[in-house]
């Protein structure tokens, strides 16, 4: 049984446990204490040199860092990542919007506000930050204008890694009134088989 | 043939456009001019909601977004992106990095520098930055001690990935000479048959 080592409250750890649960595969949850500082600690470098979670170790001691990989991993010829090559390309070219377009300025966002105790201190910072994750909202909302899912008719890993941040982007102060696309689609993540919400652990 | 959007200068531009000469696939190029804001116009917003190069677009109109995404297209099944699953999670643990450790801290630089001529006026947001670029070349360095290339004993996307930004972080200012592994894996991946240099176009 793989463990995930991550923390609570983070969506990039929340992706492969909610992955996990749907697909009805045991998992073992290893809180790691990130804002304390256990990421850089030795014992943890050596399982992941990049000193992030999550990071999901299996019996055999094979280790797989980055969120979205592991969605690919293990969600290979399901539905949810389905083995037809343009499906995929669809598939993923939302996982990488996600971390290059999407995180750095939603997750960021709410880390500083909700973690950090910075929501006043960086005011200026996070209204630039906001300009760039509203612009991400607005392709999000764009695609659900034309699909009921991002990557098209059916549920698959491009929802769970968007999900991840979209449905708690309001703790770093993110209002999503102009966006009843991406409301609409929340709710229908949230009527998937095997559902669970944040943080997913056993 | 397809139609790849892109940019000359952009390291992110030119990975698809070198997986496609190593790969045999002809393409046209189609120069946008970013920093005039063509990527902002309608015309293109109509390609790519998401307003960036690279875009590869198909003759039977469909479009790809997401230099990473393209690669695991274009190279699916073949040497550069094997159907082994495992060896599969391990590039694409390689190519979220990328995106999301190495792009935003060494590419970014690159950009203000070179594109931007503010080399000077940010110097202490360039330093910052470079603190996380250099973190990110320490765990490439700590990997290439282990393997000849990023994923193992093969060349894969994820060499042309890192590939892309590593070999060029010098326009921003970085000096890789503390990454002796760094240095001896550029020359190996520049000896790949089919290697063209920066652009990569036709």
């Amino acid at each position: 049984m793989p463990t995930l080592y991550g923390m609570s409250g983070s969506g990039n750890c929340y992706k492969p446990a909610l992955l996990m649960q749907q697909l009805g595969l045991p998992f073992r949850w290893q809180e790691v204490d990130v804002v304390g500082g256990a990421t850089r600690e030795a014992a943890f470098l050596a399982l992941n040199p990049n000193g992030k979670v999550p990071l999901l170790a299996f019996d055999d001691g094979r280790t797989l860092a980055e969120s979205n990989a592991m969605l690919c991993y293990l969600a290979d010829d399901t539905p949810l990542f389905p083995a037809d090559r343009w499906q995929r390309a669809q598939i993923l070219q939302w996982l990488f919007f996600e971390q290059y377009s999407h995180e750095p300025y939603i997750a960021t966002v709410r880390y500083w506000v909700r973690y950090l105790g910075k929501g006043e201190a960086w005011a200026d910072k996070i209204r630039d930050a906001m300009v760039r994750g509203h612009a991400a909202f607005a392709v999000m909302e764009s695609q659900l204008r034309k699909t009921p899912f991002l990557a098209g008719t059916a549920y698959s890993i491009a929802d769970i890694a968007l999900y991840a941040y979209t449905h708690c982007a309001g703790d770093g102060g993110y209002r999503l009134d102009d966006y009843p696309q991406i409301e609409a689609w929340l709710r229908r993540v949230e009527r998937q088989p095997g559902f669970v919400a944040m943080p997913g652990t056993p």
